[in-house]
């Protein structure tokens, strides 16, 4: 992967269900081939299916159950989320935390599957936890700045560069996503030029009323 | 309601995903449509909305969140599943257990949206903990009977008496699911015999040869 | 039991552990014994034992799990707290909410060992739910007004006369506590006028510069 | 640290509380005396403190928190385990699986009160993921021997070694526990011999008629 992610979480937000999920993706898909740069998007389960199937840019599930197919109901299988078209997943976001076993069973179960793994965590040194277990990406999401319209790239950029280098120290192949409070190209372009892949953002993209605009600014700079 | 509800499981078995999905849902439809008898089916949340779109029996989501729409990364809401063509959910699976506070959430948002809920619990003190929250269906599934191929309408149907004895003290309008071990026709009579309003079942219709043979076998005796 | 109980949680706070627990429970001991009231104290698993050792009043649990005697590494039983003297346990307090599942069996495990219970929830639907258990007592806990400085008895006494019938009409045997704001007489005085059994209360106490000051206050109008 | 660490994990085992627990300290504080091998103990909460305080050897907690004081209910917190003596804690045990952040926390939070981490892990992978968070020890204790009465050392060698090479490869200063059906001194001496600094085991020591045979048995080897 050459170009940064642009990763969106639409989370369960009434702004990002159904109708404005599609209406998301293809203000996304536009944007993407125009700029060249990768966006993801990660919307409900139920719209894993449809957005993958009309849309070319990639979805992510945003958690997956790393359990094997078999007598878990109510789980999310890595199989079912590959059924459905899912380019990979989030893992372990602030709002569904998992243990540290369920974190390794379910980067396996995406690896085993050819699918992208995106562990969210809160600081470096879980970070540098999650990297030790060989994920695509780890996302580092300072829970002090989720939601609060501070951007952790103007905030703390030191948290940023030592992010990255926790997670380079324990393998340099895992690529690092900023996230919390990202809303700007600025903010994207600080976030990339200290050293990270690409970033994971929410509300700033879904709840906005022309979600396509904000796009094209969160990629202006690259 | 009048006639009993037979409600498949389909877990996340790999024999009840996709095409064997629809092919369960198909052979539901043409059992229920010839005996009359009240078939629903609870797949994947992939499968939520296919199996509703393409088939008329009930479609049951696996678990909810009883969350509103918002910053719940993960988690299925009412609203999403009642997109998809959910008629109603299980809540509180055994192999998904939700605290007090979110069965009653789940219980309250289903309600909200005119969906049904279907409460599991483990033995009939849980099931009337169940009930004084005003669900539509508590199932009680005995837990050392799960799995066991042993049915409770046999192994033990003192149980069944208690906990819809138990369920009906606290509020009689809840109508009761035996789940746990039911195989046959004979279980299933036995079961509405002893009061309860149908049964919660799994793998010995989602991992049969012939889902409809084992279908047509349970509703024989209704 | 003819009086109120005031209820003191003593949750992780720095001034409710040691020597500040020992000053606390003393505090209580003397102003139980001057006004008739009873006053328990609830605080962290290393106390229970020299608090229930040193002094005459009831000390409970800020939690137990139901589990039985064996592998369940970094649990703590009703036998635990049963060896260590403590007269009953919070179940199911907001900061450590189970499943109804582990709810019902803790309160089990309680009554077999003549322990008493006090289920926490957070609305009179739930309050319903933990009533139709068997508990001892529910505490009605209004998640808005928790930690809020506003006593739920004056913000809400609806809720409050909302969840002791609801609370009755599934057991009435089961006695009603009120939590969140309690902070003076005043407010103890409406929550018993309203028909609760008692409060559940925290940092008002735990925090005072002078807890004895406090829980005199509390009983003042009973 | 020049000799190995043997960790006897009293669980919630009947056979490992008040009366029990401590003649299994005595019996560890002899062994420990009489071999120069430290011995550490884990019991119950509420038999952290008088264990600690009536013997020489290291108390473990089999669980803390890693949140600060505060209003954290029925939560046990380093301060709370500092306070009744103990060395340090086990963190994360397979019967309390926690959070990648939580463990984080509890790491961090340990090594502020300068008490020893010890965490566990299902396989080598996880176990690289935990050394990356810099705790003192990490334990491997694969799933499928737990409580098989089939040790680890002698069944699967292998994963030992890969797991000692797995975490020293992120950090080479965090030490290694070999956990899982432990019973003699061959599987200490192999599990040494392998480059593990020391065993975690728990019914072998604990369910045993003389717990201090089996002790001197375990170190007999070193």
């Amino acid at each position: 992967m050459l170009s940064p992610l642009i990763l969106v979480n639409l989370k369960t937000y009434r702004e990002g269900m159904g109708n404005r999920a599609h209406m998301i993706a293809q203000a996304a898909e536009l944007v993407a081939s125009e700029s060249g740069v990768t966006i993801g998007i990660a919307p409900s389960y139920i719209d894993l299916h449809p957005l993958s199937h009309h849309f070319s840019i990639p979805v992510y599930a945003q958690h997956v159950d790393g359990c094997e197919p078999g007598a878990n109901t109510g789980h999310i299988t890595v199989d079912a989320i590959k059924s459905a078209g899912a380019a990979g997943s989030l893992v372990n976001h602030s709002e569904r935390r998992l243990s540290l076993a369920d974190i390794e069973s379910s980067i396996r179960g995406l690896a085993v599957h050819n699918l992208i793994s995106v562990v969210c965590t809160n600081n470096e040194l879980a970070g540098a936890g999650a990297a030790a277990m060989g994920p695509d990406f780890v996302a580092i999401e300072p829970p002090e700045l989720i939601g609060s319209g501070v951007s952790v790239s103007k905030a703390n950029p030191d948290i940023i560069r030592r992010s990255v280098a926790a997670v380079h120290a324990v393998n340099p192949r895992v690529k690092v996503l900023t996230g919390a409070g990202i809303q700007s190209g600025e903010c994207v372009k600080i976030a990339v030029d200290l050293g990270t892949d690409g970033v994971l953002l929410a509300s700033s993209v879904v709840k906005a009323k022309d979600p396509g605009a904000v796009l094209r600014d969160l990629v202006s700079k690259l």
